[in-house]
């Protein structure tokens, strides 16, 4: 019996810890403390940082003050903040209290800046060191402090204020002669990220910087913190993942879809979806003026949920491009002008390739049968302006929609297809029936 | 003239090289290379780097020779594949000819991996040691053979076949006594990467794993080379706006928006909107099958839009939000029947969220006027079902669309979102019609 515990005990301990986190996702509830208990103290922290944000609450309320003292005082600040900001604050507190003082005052210090700011994503554990220190001073250093930082592959240099001057790759100090001083490796070319900066400039900065760490700074220049690319890594999945969400025309979720309970699921779908519903209740009130002229030529609302869908596709497509162009930075608010020259043509260009393939399925069609009636060429004469009015009209709309929002300080990933594709066929409709009108008065009309 | 000269090339030099590589895109093609041929033989190679392709193509294309191979033999591996893929074999085989023999067979087995794998991500400088030596050594050689080295963040560990035995951080080689062996510090735990894996792969590991480089060994375990976290994260950026716009209903576009040609934008977008549209004259079709029955009801016309829109809005939520879970790994194919579920109760639900406010709009107006005629209950409670009906069918069908293309091999995210919207108006029309066929036979039809 003790055998067999301590051969698995072993085994947990043989595992790499992101292993025992997979591990622990996979069993019952009732054996993960279990399971969790047999580690060795530092494994148990390292682990604990790869658990999804559930697991981590169960465990801490069932494990003992002692040990859960000692895992949120050892494990990183970044991973520390991130699950402490998703449990409510009275429980933050009485967790809080737990630890030393140092630790408190640090974590309750990155859980003060703001919700989505690059502050709520950094680390103090980094190492800084003086212009003055020779590299022998600087690798001493790092040997001595080196053990508690997230990262040494950076070492920032710091003026007597606490203001960065520079970032030196650890690279540097090793191939440089011991009695160098800092100064002399010291470029002060460096670039750093503000603390209250929204995290998608992190983001950003990262994609465009190809440094694993970059240091943050306060209003006066002072080092106050690093956010290492690791964190980085999975910011931009998230981002990526709520952005793919809302342009499906979801609320984004904050779980995994698996994980997130039923009705937290259909408030987050409903939501958008009684909006749209009740935007497209329009199209029933528009088509109702219409009623005359759908009773007079039936066949025209045949066409009705073509015309109008390949409105809602192309500002589906159209919006798309935006939102992720704006995301990535290709493009701002000020190339409105730019784009939208480019969807007019493309709109053209789009809708008159769908019209022509309406126009010619009409003729075919009409060609070989009589279900259009006399009147089929105006018909197809209809389709094809109605389809290249209504084309242009997504595209530009769905290309504006986004930078839009954006402008009044929206997420331009709220044009999602679903909302444009609603825009458009309201507006579709009225295009559809003021064509039809202008070519089968006197005829079909 | 000679002064000025002088201080705008040190201007240059003094820039930071992802600054000197904006600079260089924001100013027209004729001094690109004026400004590029100031740059120190150093700074050249990483501005290099940072550029666009088109820049890069077009500054080849202009250098001499011999700044040409300097730059090409100078830069990182994984950046230089990465701009030879992109250029036509008869060029890539020119420019070869320039590099230095080891460089040229090093670049030729680069690209020779597939494309999308993680080879093609790969560079062969890294540095390797063995088991014998000692910490002492180690650092030695770090010092003498790591300039070069792509990152020596992490330091592999090979035995006497180059088999890969571990990875350990350079903290672990600064912490340890100089006379320890590397042999001490090996603990077998480490995580590779196959070289032949696809892309995507690496991302998935790199997301899970927190490390800012990874090992990359061939069938037999031997090192071949590694992978950088930056590489992942620019390619990372890149899937999820591949899959944003194939979600949006375009076909990936290879180039940012604004610097895609005109034409080859069309070519992205008309192809899947001809497509779409081709299905979506299936509805003309079908509706004709209910000609009769819209020219005796044309009150069901006016409903038509709401009903089709919302089954393809319900749709276009579960493709998304199913696209995005496979993406991340969050659900597999094995989850379908779970997924499966998870979505008949959720159509189920939102069906008669949406039913509910329909069927009030239709009592609500009829009781202040007569515009949908004796028998407004009947269509109101027709509305009621089609809208679960459609809604249902909606989730349903946008749920299993990607899990199926997935287990067909194709990418899930071209179940986009106009995909699913025209599959599920076809099939909406029929459910509508039906739903009415059934209520209003002997009144309305």
């Amino acid at each position: 019996m003790d055998a067999d515990k301590a051969q698995t005990s072993f085994d947990l301990n043989h595992l790499r810890s992101i292993e025992v986190a997979d591990l622990l996702c996979q069993v019952p509830q009732g054996e993960q403390l279990v399971l969790f208990k047999q580690l060795s103290p530092q494994a148990a922290v390292t682990v604990f940082e790869f658990l999804p944000f559930n697991i981590q609450k169960s465990l801490i309320n069932a494990l003992e003050p002692e040990m859960t003292a000692s895992i949120l005082s050892e494990m990183s600040q970044d991973d520390r903040t991130a699950f402490l900001e998703e449990l409510p604050n009275a429980a933050v507190n009485e967790l809080l209290k737990l630890l030393p003082l140092t630790e408190r005052i640090a974590a309750l210090k990155l859980l003060g800046y703001p919700e989505n700011s690059v502050g709520r994503l950094m680390t103090t554990d980094y190492l800084a060191v003086k212009q003055n220190w020779t590299v022998q001073q600087v690798l001493n250093y790092i040997r001595k402090y080196g053990r508690d930082s997230e990262t040494i592959n950076v070492i920032y240099v710091v003026d007597d204020d606490g203001k960065l001057i520079d970032d030196l790759r650890i690279k540097e100090f090793l191939f440089a002669p011991l009695d160098q001083t800092v100064q002399d490796l010291t470029d002060h070319r460096f670039v750093s990220l503000s603390v209250n900066d929204d995290d998608e400039e992190a983001i950003k900065v990262f994609s465009r910087e190809d440094r694993v760490a970059l240091p943050v700074t306060d209003k006066e220049g002072v080092l106050i913190g690093i956010v290492t690319i690791d964190d980085i890594l999975d910011l931009m999945a998230e981002e990526d993942t709520q952005d793919i969400q809302k342009i499906g025309g979801t609320q984004a979720l904050e779980y995994p879809y698996m994980q997130t309970p039923f009705l937290s699921l259909m408030g987050k779908r409903a939501s958008w979806l009684v909006i749209l519903f009740l935007g497209e209740l329009l199209t029933a009130t528009t088509m109702g003026y219409f009623e005359d002229e759908i009773s007079k030529a039936v066949v025209l609302a045949l066409f009705l949920p073509l015309i109008i869908s390949s409105g809602g596709n192309s500002g589906s497509q159209a919006s798309t491009l935006i939102i992720r162009a704006l995301v990535i930075g290709e493009v701002t608010l000020r190339d409105w002008w730019k784009i939208m020259k480019r969807e007019i043509l493309s709109g053209l260009f789009l809708g008159s390739l769908l019209g022509t393939i309406g126009f010619m399925r009409i003729s075919v069609w009409s060609t070989f049968s009589n279900i259009y009636g006399p009147h089929w060429l105006l018909i197809a004469i209809t389709i094809f302006f109605a389809l290249i009015g209504v084309v242009l009209w997504g595209t530009i709309s769905g290309a504006m929609l986004p930078l839009l929002l954006k402008k009044l300080g929206y997420d331009p990933a709220t044009a999602s297809a679903p909302l444009v594709a609603t825009l458009v066929d309201v507006t579709g409709i009225i295009i559809y029936f003021i064509t039809a009108a202008f070519f089968l008065e006197g005829t079909l009309l």
